[in-house]
């Protein structure tokens, strides 16, 4: 249910960049992102600063997309996907600002997994597809499907 | 804590089918759905179409119910489950309009487990136990425990 | 994107205990629990009634921390993790109001990854690391880094 007209229901900062005919679902968080025409963001989605989508990705419900991370087009985010921008995350390291971003990207028409976490460093090549609950510690080349913990690849898709 | 006073902090469209006695907890968001009598939803909940629930169920925080899903009665379903109805998800087929929805049932008085994700296309016998975190991709029969990334037997519940 | 301005975006409980400078984003859910100073708590967070987080805790988005948890001070908790107060959950032992809530404690200076799993009863050491995606089982000795589905010791830290 789209709750475009009930803005207490979402928190979209002014610095946030909107293509064409996006749609936002309830209870979103967006801020200092930016994303193409005809993208579709789910209930309880968080996306944070920096993070460029492409157009018509489609991210469902209770993903987070953190800083650092690009979406090509064409991509499928699935429910409750975790992108991690630090693999080494501690108190300390946050206050003393010594930590360091790690990118990661998702190339053009990839599918992930409801309950996929990518950690940072990956790069997710374009058509690759990563299982429902699979932990992506490396890269993943272009139209390889992977899954597990940690994931690995299952086939080469046809 | 339930919210029902606020409905800036829940989204719950008109045609949303209530039991008696059902307690809706803050930023819920439901709609098509049919809940039976005395169930419980968390908070960070969403219900989608057609989905239907059975009496006395209690659905914990950061789940996501898909279409295609019915619970029966008394089903225990833990904080951050994924339901999936669509095991080839992509932005191609969702715009060609292609896939097809893969229903799930899940027994009476079963019990899943935190962070499991259950595949489309499942069925979930009555008394079954997922285990936390368990990525469900095949049937599981009544009373039976399963487990892990596949899931798989564990024990017969005694 | 923090909207303190925005009371229907945050559900706050009377009850809730708040140390000096605690940041809490948008869609918090937070009823009986008390957080230390400069805590900071991310989008979509659940904490129930009776936990207790030490000051300059982080806890990041969609994480839900459960009655009978303790966090002590500088813990790092991910985005997605679950606590599980219950290993054996079922809709008729709550009913019969025969379930036994089983207790957690996180050490000093811990971090735990994404979308990890902390079961009922497990006690976590001082600056242990839980990997993304582990689902922690058993108790994690301090200065120990534990990952996998069971979590196991990959290495001890240097």
């Amino acid at each position: 249910m789209s709750s475009a007209g009930s803005p207490p229901c979402q928190c979209i900062a002014p610095d946030v960049v909107l293509g064409r005919n996006v749609r936002l679902n309830a209870f979103v968080n967006l801020y200092g992102c930016t994303l193409g025409d005809d993208c579709m963001i789910g209930t309880f989605v968080e996306i944070q600063r920096d993070v460029i989508v492409g157009s018509r990705c489609r991210i469902q419900s209770h993903t987070f997309i953190c800083s650092g991370v690009t979406l090509e087009d064409d991509v499928f985010v699935g429910h409750g996907v975790m992108f991690i921008n630090d693999r080494h995350p501690s108190v300390a390291a946050t206050l003393a600002r010594t930590w360091q971003l790690e990118r990661i990207t998702i190339g053009r028409g990839a599918s992930l997994g409801s309950g996929a976490l990518i950690l940072g460093g990956v790069n997710i090549g374009a058509g690759a597809v990563i299982g429902a609950g699979a932990v992506v510690t490396r890269d993943v080349a272009a139209a390889t499907t992977v899954a597990g913990v940690p994931a690995r690849i299952l086939a080469p898709r046809q």
